[in-house]
C-alpha cells in the first residue's frame, strides 16, 4: 500500500492533475470515479488503477474486479485525498492514454457538423460542451490553442464519458481550420450578438462548422474575418448574452433537429 | 471602516451568504460585483452597500458613485474577503431585497410558457437556467420545496442579473401546480429519457409547461404521474443524459422558435 505522499507515483498523479503540460508530455491524464474509469477501459485507454484503503476494503463487483487486472495500487485513505481533485473522492481513480484526433479525422466526418471553439476558458463550460456534442451527434470538436485543455480534471468529469467518444483537436490555427472546412464545402457560421440571421434561419444539412467564442469577449476579430456568416440566438429581457454552453447546445441541437426533419 | 470580522453587520452578510433560512427569514440576500449590485439598484432592491478598503481607494465612475446614496460601508480588504463568496473579490457587495413572486402571476403571464424544476440540486445549473429562460421568454420557474435556493449566492451570480427580471416561486406541491396549469389549458410536459415524443413534435404556442427534473433521478415518479405528456431529446452515441441546464435550454428555445415561427 501507498500511504507517503513522496512516493514517485503519487507525485506523477497529483503532476498529472494539475498540470496541460505534464499531461501532453506524458500522453496521460487521470480520471476519476468508477463510471470513468470503466469507460477509459472500453476504450482500450487505461493504464493502471488507484484504489483508496477505505474502497478496497469494501467488496467490490464484478466489472470493477475486472479492471484491477490493468495494475491496482491500493493507496491509503490519507494520500488518495491529495491525489483527488473532488471533494469527496469515490476512492477510484484511473491513469489514461489521451485519445488522440486529428483535424482530418473531425473534417472528413460523414456527419460534417463540427464545433470550433475560440478561446472557451471555463472548463465546467467544456465539459458540458463535450458532453452536449456527442447527444447531438457532432462530428467532433476544434479548439484555438488558448482554450482551456480538454484533460483538465473537471473538464473530464463534467464530460460524462463523452471525452473517450468525441474527437477532439486543438488547432495551431483556428483560422487555418476555418479555411480548411470551407474548402470541403462546409460553410463555417460565427454565434454571436451582431448575428445578421437568426441562428433558425440558416440550413446546416448539408454540413456546418458552428463557431462559439469566449465567455467575456466572444469570437476574436481575426475569426470574424473568415466566418462563412454570423447568426445570433434572439434573447429577450435585458441580457447581454447566454452562457457559452447554453449558446453551443442550441445550435448544435437546431443542427440534429434539421437532420431529423430532412 | 469596519475592520473586525465580529462587527454585527459583517456577522449578518456571513449568515445571508451561507443559510437559506436566514434569507427567508430577514427578506434579504447578497449580491457581488458591481454589476449585480447596479441591477439591483435598477430593480429597487439594492438596501446598501458594502465596499473593499482597496476598491475605495481607486476612483469609482459616476454609476458606482450613484450607488453610495443607498448607504454604504468601507470594510478593510481582510474583512471583505471573509463575506465574499468569491475567490477574487470584486470589492463590491450588495444587500439586497428579495424580489417576491406568486405562483398566479407566474400562470397568468401572457407569453403562456412556464418552467418547473422538480428537486433541481445544483446551483450552478439553476442559474444558467434562470438566464437562458429570460432570453427564451420564459413566463417564470416553479421550483419543487427541495430545489436549490435560487438566492444561492453561486445561483445569483450565475444569472448574470435575469435573478431580478425573472419569476420565480418554490411551490409547496409541484404536483398542485401542474393540475393548476392544466386547468388553464397549459399543457405540462416532462422532458425524460423515456420520453414517447421527441421533444420538437409537440406544438407549444398555445402555451406549455416543461418539466426537467433532478440532475441524477430525473422527473419523481409522482411529479410523472401528473403530467399531459413525456418528451426526449434524441441522443446520438452513448450517453447516459445531458446536463439539465442543457436540456432546460433545448426545450424553451424550442419554444421560443416555434412562437417565432408561428
Amino acid at each position: 500500500m501507498i500511504s507517503s505522499e513522496s512516493n514517485a507515483q503519487i507525485k506523477e498523479l497529483v503532476k498529472l492533475q494539475k498540470s496541460a503540460r505534464e499531461r501532453r508530455k506524458k500522453g496521460l491524464f487521470v480520471v476519476e470515479g468508477i463510471k470513468l474509469t470503466k469507460e477509459a477501459a472500453a476504450y482500450g485507454k487505461l493504464k493502471k488503477i488507484y484504489i483508496s484503503e477505505k474502497m478496497y476494503s469494501q467488496s467490490m463487483d464484478e466489472e470493477m474486479g475486472q479492471l484491477v487486472r490493468y495494475g491496482c495500487e491500493v493507496v491509503s485513505d490519507a494520500v488518495f485525498r491529495s491525489i483527488s481533485d473532488t471533494v469527496t473522492p469515490q476512492g477510484v481513480i484511473g491513469l489514461a492514454q489521451i485519445p488522440v484526433s486529428s483535424a482530418e479525422e473531425i473534417a472528413e466526418d460523414e456527419r460534417r457538423s463540427i464545433l470550433l471553439l475560440d478561446d472557451l476558458r471555463d472548463p465546467g463550460n467544456l465539459g458540458t460542451i463535450i458532453r452536449t456534442a456527442e447527444g447531438a451527434g457532432m462530428s467532433g470538436i476544434i479548439l484555438s490553442r488558448e482554450s482551456v485543455d480538454v484533460l483538465n480534471p473537471k473538464v473530464v468529469r463534467a464530460t460524462m464519458g463523452a471525452i473517450f467518444r468525441v474527437p477532439c483537436f486543438y488547432a495551431e490555427s483556428l483560422v487555418e481550420q476555418i479555411e480548411a472546412l470551407k474548402e470541403k464545402d462546409i460553410p463555417v457560421y460565427g454565434t454571436m450578438m451582431q448575428g445578421s440571421r437568426n441562428y433558425d434561419s440558416v440550413d446546416y444539412t448539408k454540413g456546418a462548422g458552428i463557431v462559439i467564442g469566449n465567455e467575456a469577449n466572444g469570437i476574436s476579430k481575426e475569426v470574424i474575418g473568415h466566418l462563412s456568416g454570423r447568426v445570433r440566438i434572439p434573447m429577450e429581457g435585458s441580457l447581454e448574452s447566454l452562457n457559452a454552453a447554453v449558446s453551443a447546445a442550441i445550435l448544435m441541437y437546431e443542427i440534429a433537429r434539421q437532420k431529423r426533419r430532412r
